[in-house]
């Protein structure tokens, strides 16, 4: 169920301070059938005494067996069904390399191809390109003029660029030109609204004079478009939940997810001790604060399952920091699983931790997958969670008489 | 939630086999407040043994308080919401008796009944009429003939028959005759939608014929249709899914609900051991094997306690076989519970086993009721598991970026 609407009406005011600390891709498998996951691994004194006094439990990002990517694995923990909210890959891949895109923009995600003398696509993604050779190329892109619209060219890479269209009457609802095959031809780009027509227009101009210039190059030789899209309006967090909402993350992709919410992103640091101080600095300004590790994520990525295991360990070193500031609430967990024995995100739910005054603690002694199993929170949706902490922050007044 | 859109966009080709092992009516109770379910009471070595190392849990088939009939309790199992994908009862009744169904057809279930002389219904089930009685009767009604329009006329059982309409232009969303209580005159057969009209115009002339032969008939002088529908057309599996879906049962009823959602219905035997048979013979042409058990239910509904415990124990026994076939994910459970102590089908929560690679296996040590409640899996829906096997064998890409 979405009940942001649900929220909005029933959120008051109260002088509480609500922390999510997001350790990104928390949730890990064991190496072994036997063995144990980062997180159960770990040396985590801080978390194990704070679970004992908290609720615990599994929570599933977006609906049990769906690998979210980090922008719905988000939006899910901000309360957004990211089912129904839903952001283009334009967008997305924009914030991912931290460009600043304005309400209007129309941004696309690009991909470097390879035609044939008859201009079918041959290879989708030419070869995977240097990134510097996508750099070269982006520089020619950048040199296309649209009437009445600016344009940016930014390499993402390897064969990957962000276009993004700027100018009054932009519309989206646009279809793509990528086959998604080999050996079929591009596609036109066509509005799938009347209102989209003269984007559409632009945009096939565009990729014309993009084939013009990337004409004779091996092996990007053209280039596809892919989840033309502008910001989706989304409903801004302020209003929903009736708080200053403060991002402290230290990756743009995080940080552009934020923005889209409506949460303050405040200038940080690279490492956690930076976003600690951070944290601490902007204490009396916001009343939620959304604290984000990425490299929980990163080394799982990398299939490194000690270096998630020291993150982790690092993050449990720097929790009594965060609790000396006396949150009223604190919920810790991540945007999805991304065990390192899998190098990847994956469907698994995530170990979620719950403390706030007026609870009744569970059994959970250990912050753990399979502690977490037998946890008071029970099997929980990321969704539930927001609407949980504004209820322990006293910020949420009866519904119904 | 009904997201069968998102797995048939999220579904990518893998090389990896499902079987959904499923015991018809396996959820039990037991006997006496301290004694044990069937399951529980069963000597099962080898369902104990692989439940140490899966996920277990306890599965709602359609929602809590909920007794399912077997269309709905499998259509969830295969992740077909069936508060969203309705078989119509004429169609659930031809699939019951075998009858094989063709797309444009339109089913009924038909009810002999007792008319007073008024033409009021003083017995909606003509007194429940031994099946003798009603193939007797069914032998004279299908003498009746409509305007190019095939009929068909199937005993049930005792009141009960099926009647089907074959030609073209038919077409479903037609009332129904039973006035449900006695007392009261039957209904005309309307026409819902305005194409229904002529369809609606063949059947009341079909009743008006009917009730020509069987009057002077005791008790059964009249009879009703419900349910007129026509093969709802659901989705099919192998499109949603991405894989080759092959179905082992062997009652008509499940051979039927398999083949409305597009499974290949394999050939198999009388027994278990048959069906085992036919999974090894047929292993190398399907990725996802539905393998049905009859007789956990049968037993059930005849209040045969001890008889579901051999039942339970023969699977047990046979499981070896299917294991070693070496399936990349195995789900045991039911459609539905049918305690013998019911000698019904019933509302309660089944026990269900998952096991494949990449899982946090639980400390669930035995499978059954009691002990599934404490499981990974926790509380779960049907409509979750075929989602949740589909990851587990690496079928699902990313959503979102």
């Amino acid at each position: 169920m979405d009940y942001l609407d649900l929220i909005e009406q029933l959120q008051v005011a109260a002088d509480t301070k609500v922390v999510f600390l997001v350790m990104d891709g928390l949730g890990g498998l064991p190496l072994t059938p036997d063995g144990m996951t980062e997180l159960e691994q770990a040396h985590t004194p801080n978390l194990d005494k704070l679970a004992v006094r908290s609720l615990c439990g599994l929570s599933t990002p977006v609906a049990p067996g769906i690998e979210p990517g980090s922008g719905p694995g988000h939006l899910s923990l901000f309360g957004y069904d990211p089912l129904v909210y839903e952001i283009g890959r334009g967008v997305l891949e924009a914030l991912g390399i931290g460009f600043d895109l304005q309400p209007n923009d129309v941004a696309a995600r690009g991909n470097f191809c390879t035609l044939d003398e008859n201009g079918l696509v041959v290879d989708r993604r030419a070869g995977r390109i240097p990134t510097e050779t996508n750099q070269r190329l982006v520089e020619k892109l950048r040199t296309i003029e649209l009437p009445g619209v600016q344009t940016f060219v930014e390499t993402v890479k390897e064969h990957r660029f962000v276009l993004v269209l700027r100018g009054e009457g932009l519309e989206d609802g646009l279809t793509e030109t990528d086959p998604l095959v080999t050996g079929k031809p591009q596609l036109t780009v066509e509005a799938r609204r009347a209102e989209a027509e003269p984007t559409a227009v632009l945009v096939n101009r565009w990729l014309a004079k993009a084939h013009e210039l990337l004409a004779g190059g091996r092996p990007a030789n053209g280039c596809n478009l892919r989840g033309l899209a502008k910001d989706p309006g989304l409903p801004q967090m302020d209003e929903i939940c009736g708080w200053r909402a403060g991002a402290i993350a230290t990756y743009p992709m995080y940080r552009g997810v934020a923005k889209l919410i409506g949460m303050d992103v405040l200038a940080t640091g690279d490492t956690i001790e930076d976003e600690v101080e951070t944290l601490k600095g902007h204490w009396a300004d916001y009343d939620f604060f959304f604290f984000h590790v990425k490299k929980t994520d990163s080394y799982g990525e990398d299939g490194n399952f000690p270096a998630r295991v020291e993150v982790i360990e690092h993050v449990d070193h720097l929790l009594p920091d965060i609790l000396a500031l006396e949150p009223n609430v604190i919920v810790i967990t991540g945007d999805h699983s991304t065990p390192a024995k899998l190098k990847s995100h994956s469907w698994h739910e995530l170990p979620v931790l719950l403390w706030a005054e007026d609870m009744r603690p569970d059994n959970v002694t250990q912050f753990g997958e399979r502690p977490c199993m037998l946890g008071g929170l029970g099997h929980i949706r990321h969704v539930d969670l927001l609407p949980l902490a504004m209820a322990y922050a006293r910020r949420l007044k009866r519904y119904g008489a």
